[in-house]
């Protein structure tokens, strides 16, 4: 038995139906090429659009079929970077955080698949209005920026309103899938596949300090929070409603729920982060991952774990099912 | 095909591996036994502990077989209220929000079944010192009193404990879970079986205001919130740690982040607050429902609601495999 394919196999030509989240700073090239090699499809991290890094990036990913994705809010200050990073002809551009509008035609244009992730039954509404190719239904367990909503309940809510207003659409499920299970589950909830974050911010190809992979080894699902002080130490001007999920540590410990002092203090505390930050330190600064760490035990190759998520969601669904284990 | 047989279904002796949430106030007799008829298993909410609205709802239940929760921090207080439901001769007690450690032999010698509902991994491992029979893995997306992990990455991190720990305590999972797509889910990540609140409180034995069943059939997944004004609004002294699921209303509106506002003046807003609750008013007092609440379109008989979620797990899990539909 293999996992039946999906649409979004078919539309991605994959053998896995597994995205890699375009994660800034940690979703390089590198990691992206590993996980579309694997039979999945990665994508690039655009981040808070550094020219020269995505140029970087998209030769490191060395003519493997890819994508990239972008913090719409932070694109529509430097909408140029989407011209320049259309030339690699990248497969597929994931929007998230912002509205979708103003880039979706260029997108289009260029030959790529225009991928929507939502935190809200309103994101939904805005992707379904832009015709979006895919929606990434994103749930609270997510590492790195998001919002409220649950995985669980969001997915097929989700599944629901593109059945009647959207059929063609594809959907993703993300937040807290770091495995076989979570895809089964994905599966189960009318997803069409996974976008993972943080089990590939834990493979080895992903751009994070050793500091860091270490810290995530050592903490359950319960050691992340949701807060808006990283981007406050970072003075990075995040719209209200999204929060980050970061690791629970010193920092956290320290400004968490004392946002106004932060901002007080960011004078000092900014180069202070991000000093901590560039050293790996797993303490004094923001640490990005999602609750998925309590599922994480090792720091591996991407295209193991992209090959094992999909054999361990066969085995999840052969149980289940009375077959052969 | 149909549902594998879950440990826990045969523990229960049960068709359907699905528990009614043991809802203070909404989950009376008529409920429980109505899911237990059904060929679940129905669980009596023991709430804040009224010892006569209890001896009615027992009365209720008709000599079907159920079982009973509490809220275990308020059962403290009381704890002689233990020993008179036990005289029910309850299948299962369940124990939530507080150290089960002061009533498990009692429920034991009563030849009653243990189960721990748990938040984080801390509550876990209590549960797993206690023996528990059954855990509940219970996600913030749930209505009413709960915590912060979310339900699709909790479930596989429970059920990576027990399986090291205690691989004989069956795993329940909760929060957002109102359809077949979310037991197929649950079975996947790892569960026996489910936990519905939500789905439950919607069906029409529940005892539910019908001003607030009609505000869950208005609202969707995203009309919900996370806050504590509901429990300083009734002067019910929760422990720290937890927060009520509610629906976003006027009260809410008013109220949440204003905890401090809403403190001082409980004097006039404890009285208001009751008054309309007991009024069913869906916009001046807490509605109690989870974001689960965008899966839900009908205030129907539990029975059906049972059944179809268990048929409905079945089909979902045939799709996946390639079977028949």
């Amino acid at each position: 038995m293999t996992l039946p394919t999906t649409r979004l196999m078919q539309v991605f030509d994959l053998r896995h139906p597994v995205l890699s989240a375009p994660m800034a700073f940690a979703g390089g090239g590198a990691l992206a090429a590993a996980v579309s090699r694997a039979g999945g499809l990665g994508l690039i991290g655009g981040g808070y659009g550094d020219p020269a890094w995505l140029e970087e990036q998209f030769a490191l990913a060395d003519g493997e079929r890819v994508g990239v994705g972008f913090i719409t809010w932070s694109l529509r200050k430097s909408p140029a970077l989407l011209t320049d990073v259309l030339r690699h002809r990248p497969v597929a551009v994931m929007l998230s955080f912002g509205d979708p509008r103003p880039f979706v035609d260029e997108i289009r244009a260029a030959g790529a698949r225009v991928i929507c992730q939502c935190q809200d039954m309103g994101h939904v509404m805005d992707a379904v209005e832009v015709r979006a190719d895919v929606i990434v239904a994103q749930g609270a367990e997510a590492g790195g920026h998001g919002a409220s909503r649950g995985t669980m309940s969001f997915v097929p809510e989700v599944a629901d309103h593109l059945s009647r207003h959207a059929p063609e659409t594809l959907l993703l499920a993300a937040g807290g899938i770091a495995d076989g299970r979570g895809l089964a589950a994905a599966l189960m909830l009318g997803a069409d596949g996974v976008l993972m974050g943080t089990r590939l911010w834990a493979a080895r190809e992903a751009l994070v300090q050793p500091g860091h992979h270490g810290a995530i080894l050592e903490t359950d699902g319960d050691g992340t929070v949701r807060t808006t002080i990283a981007d406050i130490a970072r003075q990075i001007p995040w719209p209200r409603g999204f929060t980050a999920r970061i690791r629970r540590n010193a920092f956290t410990e320290r400004w968490h729920g004392r946002e106004a002092a932060l901002q007080t203090a960011v004078a000092t505390e900014a180069p202070r982060y991000r000093q901590a930050f560039a050293a790996g330190d797993p303490e004094q600064t923001g640490v990005w991952f999602g609750e998925a760490a309590g599922l994480i035990h090792a720091i591996e190759p991407a295209a193991d774990i992209v090959t094992r998520v999909s054999s361990e969601a066969v085995r999840c669904l052969e149980r289940a099912t009375g077959g052969r284990s």
